[in-house]
């Protein structure tokens, strides 16, 4: 006997390259297991950059599983969406009449049906778009860390009702860092300090340090594995960590920005991006932070530690940057590229809490976008 | 201005010893904390092993927290629930019409405000009463492993709306493991494996061993530190583990029971509670078992590995006992009394998923219990 329904819920995603395009399949895939459950994922909306599909009827049809995977073959080919033209019925709208269609089905279903935005994007352009869609009463699940890390008054206004949003995938991918952190502080347990390692680029460029080789060729080794961004610097320069830092901050309960944040960037303001191109600072600018570098491992392990590239939250303040750590510590036994999170409150006082695992790639983080959305199920349930 | 009241979450709580009285006391101390975020628990009864305390009026009203207060002093002082007579407004009912009372409790508000019945005694005792309660609607937040771990129906009836039932405290204590699992699962990424080491005592055992102290030593030294129960063989039979065990492989899907698991004990039966008083065993029995341990040790340690007590889920099936691991792995590495837990999945499948932690202690228990509770609340939610 089939499972019956018990909460459907309508989503309309923002986004739909890497994350967004893996976030699709896993829904499809898991059509079986979720029907099993009682829940139904009705897809009723998909944007990109410049168009926006959606469902004939965004009070009872969905976008079909079929156009959904044609979809993702298309944007895994680097075609627009609308080149889907004439593939199933449903309707497509252009920037700038996309955005005002959004809104249009956040208000339509947000009182009535309810519905969930998720951003897989990676832009700060989607926030006025939710922060609207939050005043309709729809929930909110994002990858994308912009939103939350712009002006305070954004964030606070996404988490303004805070059981309907979900934010796991924007740090750490999707091991289950926030959705901890949040059980830990319902319980009424004060978190006191979160330490992590956020970058599995930086946790790899440092633990390869540790055995003795130059940080010119390591960064060249992670740019080679594809561990970097384009421009290694992105990773290197520590913006991306404070992000995943600020998120974790103001979770804690921190009115801070980015401002407030302490950022160590591994490269001198000298061999920035306005001063030196790309392939000049791979070719010869690298080079010169060798011995630097290489003179911090060896005072760190002199003393019997080693060196990671760690945000730290306290309530004095928020730190992203080089720190030596004991070699024996979660933190200090991190090999490769793994993330991990050492979480400390009263019940974890001495020892903490440790989370450890894969913290990137597109497969993992639309998992944890999708454990977000059908954590918010509940919220969903048909009415007998 | 204060937050609304968005959800009332009615609560009654079997089990008032260690772990349920530092619920009560969290559920106290947090009424702050959980006012702001619009939710308010309303212990409508509390029972102890003889007796129940509920409140007059169960629609509407809960025991006060100055009430609460006293019970958990009265239980902390070993007293009963009954020596609380004449303190508040309340209704005392002694067993067996104290099991009726809570059905009669659960019959009314389980379909109407809806009911949490908490279970943090130690019994098999409480299965009955929990099938009925989710006959009539009410949802189960357990810290007592037993009524997961017995007839297999049992636990198929109390899981049977997985959305109604919470139960992380019996694995790991407050660790987020079941959390964790139940979210990777919700994301269609399939667990293929799990191996913990979720007992502090044996996790304390293993790694001293390590150090070349003698078994007998480090068992008389953890008792000594109030590590063991009374009686050492409760911890070193690995039953306790096997229930932990048990609980997970029953969360992947298995259909399996405490018979189909291999459970190896750390002494022979010949020296079990049947034959040998617990005395004898710490005196003279435990010294006879030093030798094969040691040996066990150094074989492990020659082929570079450590030896931990460790349980294995997998789709073959479901040991528990010791095992060699590779030193570098996060069991290997495991040192003291922390619990951890590697989760193996598609996502997580070269580098597993970890989580450590402390995983035993009543606050830290009862932290886990209170952010189920928690976790419920949007059913409970007030309809405007």
């Amino acid at each position: 006997m089939p499972t019956p329904v018990k909460s459907v819920l309508p989503v309309v995603l923002l986004g739909c390259g890497g994350v967004g395009r893996y976030l699709l399949r896993h829904i499809v895939s898991c059509r079986p297991l979720h029907a099993n459950q009682g829940v139904s994922i009705r897809v009723v909306g998909v944007a990109d950059s410049s168009s926006l599909l959606v469902a004939e009827d965004v009070h009872s049809s969905g976008l079909d599983d079929a156009l959904l995977t044609n979809l993702c073959a298309a944007k895994s080919a680097g075609s627009p969406l609308s080149s889907l033209l004439g593939q199933g019925k449903y309707q497509l709208f252009q920037n700038p009449e996309a955005r005002s269609k959004v809104i249009d089905a956040a208000t339509t279903l947000g009182r009535t049906t309810g519905l969930v935005l998720v951003d897989c994007s990676a832009t700060y352009d989607t926030v006025s778009l939710m922060k609207d869609a939050v005043d309709h009463g729809c929930c909110i699940v994002l990858a994308n860390k912009k939103p939350l890390t712009g002006a305070y008054e954004d964030f606070q206004k996404l988490v303004s009702n805070f059981r309907r949003i979900r934010f796991e995938s924007t740090v750490g991918a999707g091991l289950p860092v926030i959705a901890s952190v949040t059980r830990i502080i319902a319980s009424g347990d004060p978190v006191s300090r979160i330490v992590g390692s956020l970058s599995g680029t930086l946790g790899y460029v440092m633990s390869e340090l540790e055995d003795g080789k130059r940080f010119s060729e390591v960064v060249k080794t992670a740019k080679s594995l594809g561990y970097t961004e384009p421009d290694p610097r992105d990773d290197l320069g520590g913006m991306d960590v404070a992000r995943k830092a600020l998120i974790l901050a103001r979770l804690l309960g921190q009115q801070i920005s980015m401002d407030n944040i302490n950022v160590e960037s591994l490269y001198p303001s000298e061999l920035g991006p306005d001063k030196v191109s790309s392939k000049d600072f791979l070719e010869s600018g690298l080079g010169h932070l060798d011995k630097g570098m290489e003179e911090r491992v060896k005072a760190a392990s002199s003393r019997g530690n080693v060196l990671r590239y760690v945000c730290e939250i306290e309530s004095t303040g928020c730190q992203v940057g080089l720190k030596e750590l004991p070699k024996d510590s979660a933190l200090g036994r991190l090999r490769g590229s793994d993330n991990v999170v050492e979480i400390y409150s009263r019940c974890y006082e001495s020892s903490p809490l440790v989370i450890q695992g894969a913290g990137a790639g597109n497969d993992t983080t639309a998992a944890g976008v999708l454990a977000d959305i059908m954590d918010l199920q509940d919220l969903f349930q048909k009415t007998a």
